[in-house]
């Protein structure tokens, strides 16, 4: 299914492990619960990547939308 | 309960500590007390913390949303 | 009083002595006598602190809200 | 008077000098003539200072409300 | 054809190969699939790339339309 | 002529000769064509100074309003 | 013509060649064939310039507004 609009892709990734790339160069990567039009998203089994090690597990995380650059399949 | 919305996740957290980490790199622990939909959040007995060691206690503290990266479960 | 909403407990802070910290990270001390959604903030008799010295007596002074970070007691 | 709300101060501050701090570090004082909900404002008689020396007269100067940190009395 | 507004011109793009490069200097290779007013965008068959050269394949990414400064074919 | 609002004060300096100061630190002096609510604004014989010399002929200008500090007489 | 509004001149510039600086400090020269009110533009024939020299061809370019600085004339 091609997603019609980018929202579309989100929905599609629900419950999916995506990883999140912020602003700050750091790298989430976690199962998408859920995300809004701002692009809010809600990691699940969250872990703070940097370089390709893992720095810390955050368990449930809650991204503010404005920090996030990209967002892709884990 | 999966949150449907990303703020379902922040109500679930409400009364519970978090750690909330800022575009300034420091990070709030406190107990979360209160939020919006701005992502503006209000702690208690919060703390700033520094490379995993206390900087000072703060007590009670509004941060505003747009200074916000993430909030998660201390 | 456990504030339902952030701005609930800027409210509660109204005449109070609080820190507000920018995102250009100096200090300002004062009373809050106002503050709007946009946490726009009015404080009197307010001061510049940096690392937890006074820098300069500001008198009152007008904080726009995009500038702040966190607002505590004093 | 209290100010009720934030744009109350500024409404006291017409006509009367001014200090205004910028996001880029400088300062210009003035004499303010006029603001928005934006915090757009207008100053007459502006200077820039700088580090408490006078580096220019700038006369009339329209200032972006969201270049602004901090307004208080010269 | 010429486009009247910017988003025709993504619309003429969409299933085409793109590079979209990124306030933060990297640049995403791929298929657009999807936009929005946002212009947030989802490509498929994405790649990160650096000075020319390939960083990793990242498959189907969503990009936050703030952290984009140019959509260009590839 | 005392100005109510801010943008007061931009329309009694059209056709007249200002100085734009950017964020990004350059100034473009010009005279002022048009603006509007968002202080994007158009500048006819426009050249770009920096430290008091002339870099370059610009001629007519557009310039973006979020990326503006300062509008003031030339 | 005198342009009433910015969004004039940009109008007035279609379909010529203009320069777009962007925060990036980069420069995109082309012929301008789309705008919107956000300052989205689409440019044909566009060259990435640095320092006077052409980086690279980049063909149809779309540049989302709020990197834009300054459009002008080529």
């Amino acid at each position: 299914m091609d997603p019609e609009r980018p929202l579309d892709a989100l929905n599609a990734a629900r419950n999916k492990r995506v990883i999140v790339e912020l602003k700050n160069k750091s790298q989430i990567l976690g199962k998408l619960k859920a995300f809004d039009i701002h692009i809010n998203v809600v990691l699940d089994e969250a872990e703070e990547h940097e370089n390709g090690t893992m720095k810390r597990r955050i368990g449930n995380a809650f991204i503010r939308g404005d920090a996030i650059v990209l967002i892709s399949p884990a």
